[in-house]
């Protein structure tokens, strides 16, 4: 179809608004696609909703492929559903929670599990109605902390969800390897270049998952993949190889426990540097143990205590995920895990930034969790667990494994970073880089159907609950990481590729009269009728201005006419994405135009 | 495309649910086409889904054709804006409001004026920006007090939104007539009959208003015809031609005002009985005058005082529109207008159930409105201002004209009713019928452009405010309305229209196997290269079971594939509209079948 600049509304600008850090929401603004009306949320003007049709036709095209079965469900849902399976607290300030006139409260949804695992306790009665792959595309809400970047992190936005239902676990590998190669089709009809990644799976809960990743530096996700090629996983999620040394608690102290007074030296920074400057040592981070305190709530305390410390090195983070896989994993029980707030501490009985491994001492209400790392022999500098102290020589085997009461594990409780070994212990090497989440799959196996209740009749005629799969895609920030993605802008503005962009072809006429008007028109409904989306620059505006727009806005091929070469019978076609243009005949000129976009 | 039952969701049910009241509710329940999840909030399941995107879509093509712009506004907005409008208070407690993690209140969209006027504030700068008219298709909310009807009245509901923007009347008038027009072509390719009635605009506010209405008993809304066909109107909206007299306070008193007591009779009915019983004289409702006390607030209290009494004739309702007309519109002044509640009245110093129009008298926080059947001479009986009293002879002049401090207006301020005159004044007589509103113009004015300070400059380089217009189609409804409509259902299920039905035909093989299945996926594959939808019945389901379901479902046409017939090599076609089938061949099924779709 054709549409002329005049009566749309592309409000383009050239000024890079204040509040946006990344070129996605620089771009999509100034390019006249969205319109911030709140903190993150946004409008979305002709051009931006033109591309977000297109790529959620694209969606919806390849989930009817994949055999999914498309429905629509509500906004609004009962919080009874959320407090069932438990979500109500995992999601916590992140779900907006609506008051109706009648005192009851809805959750604006989200996500859609609770919802479409009621739906499914309804009506799937026996395993011949399974397996089935439900899907929608709507808008879902997520009251986030700090909204940012544009559409990438905003609190109202458009998502495909799918959810599978299957009897067995065979079944969901299928129905999951369906919404795989769904994806990887999805991705590749939206010129998008992507990493497939092992990730946790977070609050939605389950027992595997994958994420595509856009790769790109503003990316808010970190990735870890093998210099090998064979291994990428988010950080939440990435294991590491064989360290250098197994776990060893039991090497032999390097000399007596002995105190410092390092005032103010509260993180591992102000000690190392406190210690160059007042003892003249080089201290090292990597020869610290860093000591953080967590409380724990549910099942998962009884067994733990109500504390538990986790030790890595200096130089290491602690992953939560892993940590709360250890305390309420397989090796746990249900609960949940949080650092302790000051308060809680203080009430414990730890010195926030000079607590050691040893204040599991004799302690019953503590455990301690020790990443491999740092459970190794040698010379240790930690916490003295008293304000403004630490102490050097920390030995693991007299100062805690010999101490009563003390309950101690080790395992793999830190992050994984550049330079760590492959998981897959094949002399890989991790690497880290960014990118954009914009799709995920989850296996969730039962959370939902036993908390809710769902199961079907196998065929022993035997009750069975039903194992789910999760699929998600963000259909806004599919936009936005095609404009972040390499090659995706340049200093001129947004580079679509042809299938999302919100029109395949600009005519920029120099002057949108007499002759020039007609030929514009003409090739229009050439290109119509070979059905490709043209918009006219029909506007009163100097060349410059409409070539400044037209690169904005980033519309994959423009033609331009003018006066002075239509009297030689020429046009100008011109790709985005080259420097050069060519001059092509009038008569030729819409195949040509035609041919062009089957390369761009 | 072809779908199999199997393989789809689509939960029909025998037993008509208890609490659907209305046949497309309760249909739309049983055909497995949506499921409630909470009060007023339902699922779409395939079925359902399906109908709704072909409705959105014709939708889409009329708007698109009419020039509108399509764009995306979102669902949580500022209540700021609503503050500044003045609607958070007319909407009260039918607006969904969310408070976020920092405390900020948003409204859950029921509409978006508000959202797009601000919009057009940021980016129409010039006449040379208008017209233009922007729509949406999305979610709306609306907190009603009683959801019923299914997705009729419901809390969560798709609508199409239109919102144009002019620079003068004229402008407007071309603007409102291309919607006008665009909807036309909307429910006739919807297959719905309708009505175009005249229309109040209420809180949208506005100049004028015309709703389109599906003819339903069902429907809620009540319209008034002309006998003579030349006039429409939703009664909220109705005037009513000349009555017997004109109006006239200044006929002679019957007889003295004599008080009677009427214990316990608060209402018009309960009098005339009384009188009956008690009184042994039989009291025409027509002779009672009933009136209603009403309170207001903002500048109309500070001219009409505190609180008016509204005075119909005693078979009259007050139209409660008409009657804030008067006093809050030109005639009046800004603020809002309701019923006293009964701790209010007693404040004020009225009997309720007991009022009668001399209340007035020598009050200056009181004012009267009349309506003109009510204000004429003759014999009135009316309340006594005193409990359980009522009086006789009740005399205009006398009794409140000759009165001090009396405020009197007469105006038309009641329903208009069966029987009553058309107001065109050319012999034609109302008739009440009801419809279901499936779509509202409205001219807006500047109402919005005002209150948010919206205006261009105009080509002598003034600041004009921007004239609106705003357009509204309830997309659910129209499916609703499509099997409330006569002959949209029978005792068997629903009937759907092609152009919205879920699928077009229904192949139902008797039992899905060998040549049967081989046939009724070749009639598929064919029909699909003709662009058809079809729904094949691959159940393991007794073929009573299959027909059944096939009506239940209304798909407008059905095949019927059995081995037996299928050694002929004829199958059954049946269109769900028509008691008989035919036979045909085999090899012309799918070519008969495209035929008689059309017809259908």
């Amino acid at each position: 179809m054709t549409d002329h600049w005049s009566r749309t509304l592309i409000p383009t600008a050239r000024q890079v608004p204040a509040d946006a850090e990344v070129p996605s929401h620089q771009l999509m603004l100034r390019g006249g696609m969205i319109h911030r009306l709140g903190s993150g949320v946004y409008s979305y003007l002709p051009l931006g909703w033109r591309s977000l049709r297109k790529v959620i036709q694209i969606i919806r095209d390849q989930m009817d492929r994949a055999g999914a079965v498309e429905v629509f469900l509500p906004t609004l849902q009962p919080i009874e559903l959320w407090e069932k399976t438990g979500r109500r607290l995992d999601y916590g300030d992140n779900l907006f929670v609506v008051t109706d006139r009648h005192g009851r409260q809805q959750a604006l949804g989200p996500t859609h599990e609770e919802v479409i695992t009621d739906l499914a306790g309804t009506y799937l009665n026996s395993y011949r109605d399974l397996p089935i792959t439900l899907y929608q595309i709507q808008t879902k809400f997520r009251d986030e902390y700090r909204p940012r970047f544009g559409v990438l992190r905003s609190r109202e936005f458009q998502m495909k969800d799918a959810y599978s239902f299957d009897l067995n676990a065979e079944s969901l590998d299928r129905s999951y390897q369906a919404m795989y190669e769904a994806y990887c089709r999805i991705f590749d009809l939206c010129g998008l270049p992507y990493e497939i990644v092992e990730a946790e799976s977070g609050p939605i809960g389950g027992s595997a998952s994958h994420e595509f990743m856009v790769p790109s530096p503003t990316g808010e996700d970190v990735i870890l993949k093998s210099d090998k090629g064979d291994y990428a996983a988010n950080v939440q999620k990435c294991s590491i190889g064989h360290r250098g040394a197994e776990p060893d608690l039991g090497g032999a102290p390097t000399g007596n426990l002995e105190e410092i007074r390092t005032p103010d030296c509260a993180s591992i920074d102000a000690v190392t540097a406190f210690f160059k400057r007042e003892v003249g040592s080089r201290l090292k981070p990597q020869n610290m143990l860093k000591t953080l305190v967590y409380e724990l709530e549910g099942d998962a305390a009884d067994v733990w205590g109500r504390f538990v410390v986790a030790i890595v090195r200096g130089d290491h983070d602690v992953n939560e995920t892993k940590l709360s896989e250890v305390l309420t994993g397989s090796k746990g029980a249900p609960g949940t895990v949080q650092m302790a707030s000051g308060e809680s501490a203080d009430a414990g009985g730890f010195v926030i930034g000079f607590v050691g491994p040893h204040v599991v001492a004799g302690r019953r209400d503590v455990s301690a969790v020790v990443d491999v790392d740092a459970a190794q022999g040698g010379f240790w500098v930690t916490g003295a667990n008293e304000i403004d102290h630490h102490v050097k020589h920390f030995n693991w085997t007299r100062d805690v494994l010999d101490a009563p009461h003390r309950n101690v594990e080790v395992a793999d409780i830190r992050k994984a970073a550049d330079s760590d070994p492959s998981p897959l212990n094949n002399g890989g090497v991790l690497r880290e880089t960014r990118g954009i989440e914009i799709g995920h799959l989850f296996k969730l196996g039962t959370k939902y159907t036993e908390a809710l209740g769902v199961d079907v009749l196998d065929e022993d005629n035997q009750r069975q609950p039903v194992i789910m799969g999760c699929y998600g895609i963000g259909a806004n920030r599919i936009l936005a990481a095609t404009i972040e993605r390499d090659g995706g802008n340049d200093e001129h503005g947004i580079i679509w590729p042809v299938r999302i962009a919100p029109y395949e072809v600009i005519i920029t006429p120099i002057r949108f009269e007499g002759r020039v008007a007609e030929v514009a028109q003409h090739i229009a409904d050439e290109l119509e009728s070979h059905g490709r989306d043209v918009l006219i620059d029909d506007r009163d505006q100097r060349p410059g201005v409409k070539f400044t727009d037209a690169d904005l806005i980033g519309i994959p091929l423009r033609i331009t006419i003018g006066e002075k070469s239509l009297k030689e019978d020429q046009v100008e076609l011109k790709p985005r994405r080259r420097a050069q243009s060519e001059s092509v005949n009038v008569a030729q000129a819409a195949a040509r135009a035609v041919d062009l976009l089957k390369d761009l």
